[in-house]
Formats: structure tokens, sequence, C-alpha cells
């Protein structure tokens, strides 16, 4: 069972720092900042995850394969996306939504596993998930999809609930895992696509 | 005493919480982006704190009141503020004065409590203080008060130093916190009201 | 042999925060602010790797000479640098390129210390060089130096390798930071010099 979410988390990190190459594309970076942008967007949120949770040295200091994978999806990306009209332009916002399913599952487990509670677990899945993506963006200086009104954080929350729920009912892993990632994807993607959003906060516009 | 300061804590993460909120109003985020900005504006500075330290798993996992306090504040400022032009212009700047204020002292506190030297202590007062505001800032990209020349940094470092003096010269706790709280506000909401700033360093403007 | 560590480390803290107070003086800040901004560009790197490492409380924590290095520093760069036309151009890139290469060497020298991997040094020594100048730069406003096709990362990265590698075919500790600081220096100015970049990963620019 470990093995799988292993598995996942090596996935997560791969497609997460694909997110983050490309990203670096558009930024016209040379290949060692490629390295760089997209490190931080794949071990960023774990490595917040962490040092809150006090779980040091972090997760990719003690285990080499995460930088490794990184390394090889850097290298992958270098050398096959060359033609970038062939890429299609959801490439970066889906990559981004299965890197969010994928961690956001992956860090309310590990808080599980330490004890932690629910409540806790749901914000750990959300640092896991969203954090790497913000410095990427930061980084990058555009506004963070987080602070943007379409569904970002609201999935990676939703699906954190689904999954302390599922297993709160007595789900075994694997399927409350599948069923959290699958409410996240369909969240964001239909968000992505229908350019839904949940109705603003709004203080900048004066209404009467 | 003790309980004192733990009142003042979550009374000051209401206060930056709501700042937090009110930022996200500006920028029409939806309501589970408002719970994100929320948060790292009222726990990022004592996160920051409490990792730097290695008091992990830092506060807020060890307490959950943090986070209900800030729910909480969110909910009933998603409620409750809805005529934007009823609230004061000033309505941001002085919660957020205030949360400053209370954070500078409490970081302060624990720093002492934890038997590190007054110097550091100013330093964790101000880390606390300006840390959440910082990130809050850099999230809706716009420059962090701290690097503006309206005495920001300035007013929590002051009272950092009230603090630890007053303590240094016998004060009582309660006491060394009012002092070093009020010298904050004064300074923080006399540099608001009066468009007070000290003298910049200034290597821009060319001087002959 | 580790004095001579601890005192490059104060060196590059002093030229670090040579390097923010002079970004603070370019943005107009306040004193209070130039040194916030002095110190996260001086102990940003560090502060990251320690906490990442799980070496707490950090290392200015534990050792109050760097915040009086960064004080000092301060002190003096407010005191003596007021003729902005005076100052060459090339002030500010190259302090920040001599603390690249001191940093760099530091960081990958602690995490060999603590038993660490060389993969996982070279990501130290770069962690160590470049965190506090990303952090300055975020503060700023600006585009991180390491997004830029300028050969920044890249410098460090190579500087850490040629750490280790020396280290790895019996080179003593000296000959070993010597060798990586040079050629981290040469990579580094020799860029801002002739303008050199690697060949962009570019995915904005179309090509047929």
């Amino acid at each position: 069972m470990s093995q799988w979410i292993y598995f996942f988390d090596l996935c997560g990190t791969a497609v997460f720092a694909l997110s983050g190459a490309l990203a670096a594309g558009k930024h016209r970076m040379d290949p060692f900042g490629v390295i760089v942008l997209a490190s931080v967007t794949a071990i960023g949120g774990g490595s917040i995850r962490d040092a809150l949770i006090g779980a040091t040295p972090v997760f990719w200091i003690r285990d080499p394969n995460y930088i490794i994978v990184i390394l090889a999806t850097v290298l992958a990306c270098l050398v096959l996306v060359r033609k970038p009209h062939k890429l299609p332009t959801l490439t970066l916002p889906v990559a981004d939504a299965l890197g969010l399913a994928l961690f956001t599952v992956i860090g309310a487990e590990k808080a599980l596993l330490m004890g932690l509670s629910g409540m806790i677990a749901v914000v750990m899945g959300l640092i896991t998930g969203v954090g790497g993506g913000i410095i990427r963006d930061l980084l990058c200086r555009q506004i963070p999809m987080v602070l943007r009104t379409e569904i970002y954080a609201t999935a990676s929350i939703v699906g954190g609930i689904c999954y302390t729920l599922s297993l709160a009912v007595g789900m075994d892993s694997m399927t409350s895992m599948f069923i959290a990632m699958i409410s996240i994807l369909i969240i964001r993607l239909s968000a992505i696509r229908w350019h839904l959003s949940l109705p603003a906060f709004d203080l900048k516009t004066k209404r009467i």
C-alpha cells in the first residue's frame, strides 16, 4: 500500500516539475534556471509542510529519488518539448491540476500518518498541493492561481475534506485517495473548461 | 498571566485574519481564497518564527484554536462586511497596526521564554509582527508595507526594544507588554495619520 | 581550518547585507527597512537551508555575530554611501557575485559536515547562495536574478559541483573552496561583463 503512495508522490513530483519547467520556458530561462523553477514547484509545497510539522530533514533530503525524478523530467522536457506550437494550450493547466490532486492527497495522508487531526490534515494537503505552485507564480511575477477567482484552493480543500471523510466512514486508503483525487480533478478541470468561479468576496466594486 | 498572553495571541490572530480577508476582498477572491489569504496573514509570521527557532510542529498545528479563530473571522467578515462604502478607509491600516502591536509583543515574549537573548527577541518580534503582512502583500503583488518609507518595521523594532528594556528594568510582564503595544500603536497610527516617515536611504535620486 | 570557514561566512554575510542595503537604497527605504532587507538578503538563504535540514535554531539565532555584522554593515553603508554618483554601476552585481561564491561554498560545506550526499550538498550550496537574493528581489518586486537568462543559478551549481568533485579527488578543504569560489566568480563576472547567457529554454517565441 505505502508503495502506491510513494509511486503517486513521485508521479506528482514529475507532473509539478513539468509544470514548473513549462512555466520557465514561457519566461525564456536558461537550463539551470529551468531546474530551479521545476524544483521549487515540485518540492516547495512538501518542504513547507515538513518544515512546519518538524519532519526534518525534509523528505527530498532523505530520499534522493525526488531530485532524480525532477532532473529526469527537466531533461526530458528540454529535449522533447521543442515545438511549442504543437503543445495544446491546456497542457500547463491540466498538468497543474493533476499535480494538485496528487499532492493534496499525499499531504493529507502524511499528516494523518503523523497522528494529526483531520482539520490539520486538510490544511497540510492544501499546503502540499498549492505551496509549490504559489512559489512558482511568485518567482514568475504572476498573480498566484490561488488568488484568482477560478476555483483552485477550493478544489484542494474540498479534496482534502473528501479524503478525511472517506477514511472516517471506514473506506480503505486507496479508495479514499481515488475519490479525493477524482473530485479535485473534476472540480479543477471543470473550472478551467467552463471558467467557473465561486461568487467572489468583492470589496472593490461598489454596490449600493 | 500566560492566559492573557494566549488571549492576546488569539486577538492578534483574529485582527490579522481580518486584515488578510479585507485585502482578499479588494482582489475579488473566492471564499476559499479568502481563507487562504487570511490564514497566511494571521499565522505566517508566527510559523516562520517557530520554524527558525525549531519549535515544531508550529503553534497552530499543536493548538487548533488558531485555525478556528481564523475560520470564524473569515465567516464573520464574509457575512457582515458586505457594504464596502460603509467601511472607513482606515479600517485595513488600523487593523494591521493593531495586529503588528500584538504580534510583535507575542513574538518577543515567546523568544524570551525559550531563553533567547534580548536582541534575538526583538528580531523574533519583528518576524512575528511583519512576516504575515509581507506574505499577504507578496501574494497580492503589492510592494510590502515594510518597503515603503512609512514607518512600519521601525514601529515593530522600537516596540520590541521597549518590551525587552521594560522587562530589563524590572517591570512586570503585563506592564511591559502594555508599554510596547502602546508605543507601536502610537508610532504606526501617527505615521498613517500624518504620513510621517524617517529620512529615506536614497541611492536613486542623484544629489551633488 | 573551521576558523577560516567561519571568517568566510561572516564576510559573505557582510557582502550580501551590503547588496541588500544598496537595493534598499534604490527603493528609498527608511533605515529600519534597510536593516530588514539587508538581513533577509544576508541570512535568508542560510535560514531556509537550516530549516530544511532541521539544524534549528538556525545559525544566526545561536550565534549573534551574524546580526552584529549585518547591523555594522548597514550602519557603515548608511554613513559612507551617500554619494551615489560616485558608486561604480557594477558595485551591486559584483558584491552579489562575491556573496554568491562565498555562500555557495559555505552551504555545500555545511551539508557535507552533516553527512549528506554530494548531490544534496550542491543543492544546499545553491539554496544558501541564491535564497537570500531571491527573497530580496521578490520584496523589491524585481524579477529574481535567477530567472533571467544571465548565468546565475548556473554559476552556483557549477561551483557546488567543482567543490564536491575537488574534495572527492582528494584535495584539501581550503583548495577545494578556493577552486569553487574562483570558478563561480569567473562564470558570474564574465556573464555580467559580456552579457553571456546559456541558450534559453524558450516556449514563448514560436519557431517553425
